[in-house]
C-alpha cells in the first residue's frame, strides 16, 4: 500500500494505491496482483461514505484548496456531504487510468502492459474489487454509497452484491440496465475508435494519436448535455467561415475542443474498457430480471434524475426507484440533462445531506 | 431534358432529367449546366403536388409496382395523396446522387468530377432551383408543397422563396432552423467522414471504402428513431459473444447493418453537402430572425410533429406553426420518433388528404 498524507485546513486527506493480490473477474479470468488507487478524506473512525466515479472520472472526488477535485461542490468541510463528520473515499475503477490496474497497467504474467488484452470486466467486477480495497484499508460498514452514471451503475451492484454493507444507496442519473439506446450511442464510440487506424488495434503510442477518441468524446458529449442547454449556449453563433465557403458553428468547435481535451487525460484502451462495463451493467444478470432484483436490495434507496436526460431517463428512474422497498426519488430541473449531477450544487445536494444526516 | 414515361396501373408516371442552365448559388458562386432529375406522377394538367425529399432521399417518392418509392404509402391513386386527382412531382435536390447536379457530376469548367470540390449549398438554393426546374416542365403554380425533416426544410424555403406559388405548405418533422443540437449530431457525422483516411479528402475511389460514412450513419439513426422504439426492438438481446469476451447487442449489429447498406447507395461527398446545408438551414437569415420570417407566408402552413424527435421537437415545431397566420399544428403519437414521417401512415396520412382535398 502506497499511501500520500496531508491535511487541507484541518482536514486530513489520503491518495494511495492498495493491493488486493490476485482478484477472479466474473468472466473467470483471474487478474494477478490487482490495485486499486484511492482518495480518502476525513476524520479516521468517522462513518464512511463510499464514492463511485463515471466514465471519465477518477479517484479525486473532493481534490485539494489548488486542485478540487470533480465534486468538490458537494464534498468537503461544511459542504453537503461533510468532510468533518465523514470520511469520504473515492477508488479509481477497475479498468480504469488513474492509477487502478487497466489496460495501462504492467500484466505480470507477461511482464508487458496489457494494452487492449485487458480483459472485459463489469460493474460487479469494479465493485466487488472495492469492497476488497476497502477490506485492506480496514473498512466493511459504509454509512453510504454514492455515485452518478457510471458511478450510479457501481451503486446499484453495491447494493446488491454486498446488501448488508450500506445503510444508504445514492443512485444518480443511472438505471437498473443500459438501455438499447444507451448501448447504441456507446458503440459508435466503440466504432470510431476501433476503426481508426491510428488505433493501430490498441497498440498506439499515445491517445493523442486516436483522431477517432476525439470523435467518440464528441458523441458522449451530446448524450450528456439537452439540446436546451446547447441552444442557449451557442445560438447558432458563426465562429468562422471554413475556407471552402462552408459555415462551422461554436458548437462544432466546443464539441472539436472537447474532443482533443479527453485525449490528453485519458487512456483510449480504458476508455473501451468501461463503454463495455456499461453497455454489460444489468442488475437483472444472473438475478432473475432487473424487477426481481429490485426486492433484494436491503439499504435505503435514494435515486437522483436530471430533467432531459436522454440516456437515463428520469421517468424510467421513477418506475424503478419507486419498486425499491425502501426506494425515493427525485428530480431535478435542469437544463443540463444527465451531467446534472455534475454541477448547479445548490439544486439537488440538499437531498444527498439530509438523507446522510437524517 | 430526358424524360422516361411508363403507365402503372393506368397512371401516367414519368421520370427525366431537366436543364435549367447556369444557375447562381446564395454564395454568388456560378454552377454552370444544371440539371435536376425528377419523378412525376399522375395526370396531365391536375394540380401539382410538389414533394421534396430528406437526407438520403430520392425523387422516387412514389416509384412503381415493383419499386415502390419511399413514400408508396403516402402517394398513389386512391391514396391520401391520390394520383389520380394530383400530380405528384419530386425532384432529387440539388446537391444529391440520385441524377442531379451534384459531387458525383462532371464540373463543365474542367472537365473531372466536383467530388469535394462541389461548392456550399444551401436549402435555397435547393428551392430555388427547383423552381427554374419547374419552370422549365411548364408549371408555375402549385396545389402544395411536402416534406419532411431536411424535405420539411424545403418547404419552409418554397414558402417564403415564392409565397404566392402555393397553396398549402405541409412541413413534417422540421423547425425554422436547425438547432444547435442538431448541428452537433451532423458535426459528429462530418468528423468521423472527413478524419477518416479512406476518404482521401473527398477523392475516395468507392463510398464503401469510407468506413466513418458508415460510423455517420449510425449516428444519423440514433437521432432518427426513439429509445423507446429501440427498446422494444432490441431488448438488450445479444447476438454473440465477440472473441474477445466483449458482449456484441443486437443493437450495434442492426447499427453497424444499417451502416454498410448506406455506403450502397449514396455518395459520400453528397451527403456532406446536404449535412452543410442542413447546418446552414435558418429561414430568418436576410430576412429578420426566424420569428420575422414566420410573418412572410401566405400559404396555409399544416405542421406535423412526431412524438420523441429529438432534433425537431414537435413542441417547438407547435409554437413556431401556431404564430404563422395560417399555421394549424398536428401532433403524431408513436414510438419511431422523426422517422415518424416515413411510416404509419395510417396514423397522420388523412391530415394530408383532408387538407388536400378541402
Amino acid at each position: 500500500m502506497t499511501e500520500v498524507k496531508a491535511k487541507t485546513k484541518g482536514i486530513k486527506r489520503r491518495t494511495g494505491n492498495v493491493s488486493i493480490g490476485d482478484f477472479s473477474l466474473e468472466s473467470g479470468i483471474v487478474l494477478q496482483d490487482v490495485h486499486l488507487a484511492y482518495e480518502q478524506v476525513g476524520p479516521d473512525g468517522a462513518p464512511v461514505v463510499l464514492v463511485c466515479h463515471a466514465l471519465t472520472g477518477n479517484q479525486f472526488a473532493a481534490g485539494t484548496n489548488d486542485h478540487p477535485g470533480w465534486w468538490a461542490g458537494l464534498i468537503g468541510a461544511g459542504k453537503s456531504i461533510d468532510t468533518n463528520k465523514f470520511q469520504v473515499i473515492t477508488f479509481n475503477v477497475l479498468g480504469g487510468c488513474n492509477g487502478s490496474t487497466g489496460p495501462l497497467s504492467k500484466n505480470p504474467r507477461t511482464g508487458t502492459l496489457y494494452r487492449n488484452e485487458f480483459p472485459h470486466v463489469t460493474v460487479r467486477d469494479m465493485v466487488r474489487a472495492q469492497e476488497r480495497a476497502l477490506k485492506c484499508l480496514g473498512i466493511r460498514d459504509l454509512k453510504a454509497v454514492i455515485g452518478g452514471s457510471l458511478g450510479g451503475m457501481q451503486v446499484l451492484e453495491w447494493g446488491l452484491c454486498f446488501p448488508s454493507q450500506m445503510e444508504i444507496l445514492f443512485v444518480l442519473a443511472a438505471t437498473p440496465f443500459l438501455s438499447d439506446y444507451g448501448i447504441a450511442f456507446n458503440r459508435i464510440g466503440i466504432e470510431v475508435i476501433e476503426k481508426d487506424p491510428g488505433f493501430k488495434g490498441g497498440h498506439y503510442g499515445d491517445s493523442r494519436e486516436v483522431k477517432g477518441f476525439e470523435i467518440a468524446r464528441m458523441t458522449g458529449m451530446v448524450t450528456y448535455r439537452s439540446a436546451d442547454l446547447f441552444a442557449d449556449r451557442f445560438t447558432r453563433s458563426q465562429c468562422r467561415k471554413e475556407e471552402n465557403g462552408k459555415p462551422l458553428y461554436e458548437v462544432e468547435s466546443y464539441l472539436k475542443y472537447q474532443g482533443e481535451k479527453i485525449t490528453e487525460r485519458f487512456d483510449v484502451n480504458s476508455y473501451l474498457t468501461l463503454l463495455y462495463a456499461m453497455n454489460d451493467h444489468d442488475i437483472g444478470r444472473s438475478r432473475g430480471g432487473w424487477k426481481n432484483a429490485l426486492n433484494q436490495f436491503q439499504a435505503d434507496m435514494i435515486g437522483v434524475g436530471y430533467k432531459g436526460d436522454l440516456i437515463y431517463p428520469p421517468d424510467f428512474m421513477k418506475e424503478f426507484i419507486e419498486k425499491v422497498p425502501s426506494g425515493k426519488f427525485y428530480k431535478v430541473d435542469t437544463k443540463y440533462g444527465h451531467d446534472g449531477f455534475l454541477v448547479e450544487f445548490e439544486k439537488w445536494s440538499h437531498i444527498i445531506q439530509h438523507h446522510l444526516n437524517q
